[in-house]
């Protein structure tokens, strides 16, 4: 095998392309840099030797083959519905496909058809879904090979801004995709609890959080997934009482953001009429009850809350309650929230961000009960060079590798959890600082 | 023109149907009632000499060509995403074609064609849709070409219990489709109000409804529809400062409805595992957050209602803390909710429901402010001869008969807002006791 090719070449990237490259030098391999905007490709290659960048508009599919065609392996960092059809093209030209993405039902109907023509199809090879993965399969793995039952899973991860970094009262920043924060959890989560399972509609979601001790760091508030429930079989968990994904954000934060859920500003699901004739104090005044007053003062009373309290502080700063004018034309709430936040929340040049993950077991072993915890923590360089970057791209990078070399021989539609993935991929991290802090305690 | 077609002998025909075989008597028509039941489809013909039955299973394009074929105008009562299939059928084989559902964005998309073939698609001919907008475009156009200026428009539907049949706490039973009854109001619901957009998000809408005073009749509770705006232009209010559509309900039933909501129960996302595993009791517990005592207890906290307050006596009354199994497997929480309420909801044979509608206008003519009000109210004669299927079937049956007798000349895709439609439809449905008592006040 010769040839790799990356279709996409935005935030998540960087990490990515500058790991692959590297390995290209090495082994003699070149690395196509496809995207829809060729000077983004470009400068992600930088003029490397061993790259080369590719215009691609991938709604063409002729386009679209002729450079899967080119390559051995294919790294997919589009919006994850478009996966699918790149999938399509690569069980026709028999390639093998790397994602960062949640495997869709679609994308495991290929199954069969990927495994007879002895293809690797890996998906959720990224942090969140990825890292997570495989860190918390190798130590049930461990638990399980040395006799143990596990009666609770917990996971939580935080993609955050590092402490040196955090300047604002919602001590949060986007260091990822900004639509998937505003919508993030919007459905129904869904996770166990003593043997019996556990739903907590949207709207109640940031008020249900829990405060979580992460190692040596401190404490977060963490709310749970919509998915804890999916991963039972694939992690051998199937009879298991308790299990539970969450992400982790700093103090304060749910209650903020509740609000602006009950306010309606995270609703994605219809357009304002002539948004951007309307300042924000009209939106919020659009989803307001009648009350009397100033609008802060019926914002107050429709959530609960003093005039000075925290959540307040946090959409006071916003600036929600201006007479400025909206930017977006027909926007859904949650599109016109996006807009406000990309400005409020935006990284400085130099500003840090942090990933936070720990796994929480308690398991049975030898007739003592143990509770485990593994903690992740990385800091990014810049606002360019993220630890999500980071954390994204090498787990992707060095799963291409291995793949280049023939190391990996499990074909099919899979995730990361098997050992002759995990081993390999979790080695090497390491020798770039992703290493688990791990305690084990008697209960 | 000799043959109607009616697809769908479900509990909306009965009326239709009556209505249908009597005008063919008269005019020497043939009336084919298709049902996928086809015992249903011959009970509803009842051997009479005009009608008969046929077997139809919508999804096999050639049966439903086969039937279409036979036919000059075919009645839709499928459930609504099921007509464009029939519309595209009556479009290729030029046939009229009558609904009483929503008309869907791609219906009006087939509006060129239609037109060109002269063919006439009229959907929202029921009861809401349908008698609403015909009465009160009949009040609009009166008004208007008076001179006056109409400043408010508030339009107000209820499908009840009639007052001699209400015989449970939540005064209340169905009268029509109970899955549209459990998922009513999903969404955000959007009015005018003092010439600007009003937003309420589906889990605040049963907390925030209105006390509304039905003309000679007493005090009813409202809550908005979804698609107030809708109709603006449509209607010729296109700058109206104050719009608003609703449903009544009677006093009580909203905030123990927003209980329903709250709990989780009409969610119809996702799947409660092995559902009929559970009790009533464990799905409950399923949505609440820890709490300490008694289920009940647990949801008077989390409502923070009194343990005997009206809101906790209907839940109860439902069985909602019962250890009863639940029926269905696999069911979404709405599925579930549906199930229970069916049984605890169910009309008995003699119990008579009752159709409520009010419309409520504010206008000025010559330098005086009026308020105007005009009141429908209507009981059924049993659980079968409802008045909601009357008031569904008779303007169907209405419009069908005058587009045979050729006095129907507006051809497209359409609802019936055009006086040379409300008009005759009105007139004669006079003549079966739907009339409008009308109130007209200086403000």
């Amino acid at each position: 095998m010769k040839s790799i090719l990356i279709i996409g070449a935005g935030r998540s990237s960087t990490s990515l392309i500058q790991y692959v490259l590297a390995q290209a030098s090495e082994h003699g391999w070149t690395v196509t840099v496809a995207d829809a905007d060729p000077d983004l490709a470009s400068r992600k290659v930088a003029g490397h030797p061993s790259g080369r960048a590719a215009w691609l508009d991938v709604t063409k599919p002729n386009d679209r083959k002729d450079l899967i065609r080119r390559a051995d392996v294919v790294v997919s960092l589009l919006p994850a519905h478009l996966h699918i059809e790149v999938a399509h093209d690569c069980i026709k030209l028999k390639k093998h496909l790397i994602t960062a993405s949640y495997v869709s039902k679609e994308m495991y109907e290929l199954g069969d058809r990927v495994s007879e023509h002895s293809l690797i199809f890996m998906g959720e090879m990224g942090l969140d879904p990825g890292i997570d993965h495989m860190s918390a399969k190798k130590k049930i793995d461990e638990i399980i090979s040395q006799g143990g039952t596990i009666k609770s899973f917990r996971s939580y991860t935080g993609g955050l801004i590092a402490p040196e970094s955090d300047d604002n009262p919602w001590h949060y920043k986007f260091t990822w995709n900004p639509r998937n924060v505003v919508l993030a959890g919007q459905g129904t989560a869904q996770y166990l609890q003593d043997g019996k399972y556990k739903y907590i509609p949207y709207h109640q979601l940031f008020d249900r959080f829990d405060i979580v001790d992460i190692l040596d760091i401190g404490e977060y508030e963490v709310y749970p997934n919509r998915d804890s429930l999916l991963y039972r079989d694939i992690y051998g968990l199937t009879d298991i009482p308790n299990i539970v994904r969450g992400t982790l954000r700093y103090p304060g934060f749910c209650k903020a953001w509740s609000a602006l859920v009950k306010l309606g500003l995270t609703d994605h699901s219809f357009p304002i009429l002539q948004s951007s004739r309307l300042s924000y104090h009209e939106l919020i005044e659009a989803f307001l009850p009648d009350l009397q007053g100033t609008l802060k003062e019926r914002v107050a009373r429709f959530l609960d809350e003093d005039m000075d309290s925290p959540v307040m502080e946090k959409l006071q700063w916003l600036g929600l309650f201006s007479r400025r004018k909206i930017n977006i034309h027909q926007g859904t709430p949650a599109m016109i929230l996006e807009d406000l936040l990309l400005e409020k929340w935006e990284m400085k040049p130099d500003d840090n961000d942090m990933i936070l993950m720990q796994h929480e077991f308690e398991y049975e072993l030898g007739g003592q009960q143990y509770i485990s915890r593994s903690t992740l923590s990385m800091k990014g360089e810049d606002n360019q060079n993220t630890a999500m970057s980071k954390l994204v791209g090498l787990p992707l990078g060095i799963f291409v590798k291995l793949v280049m070399l023939g190391d990996i021989d499990t074909p099919g539609v899979q995730i990361p959890v098997d050992s002759k993935v995990y081993n390999p991929v979790l080695a090497e991290l390491a020798d770039y600082g992703v290493v688990f802090k791990e305690k084990d305690d008697l209960i």
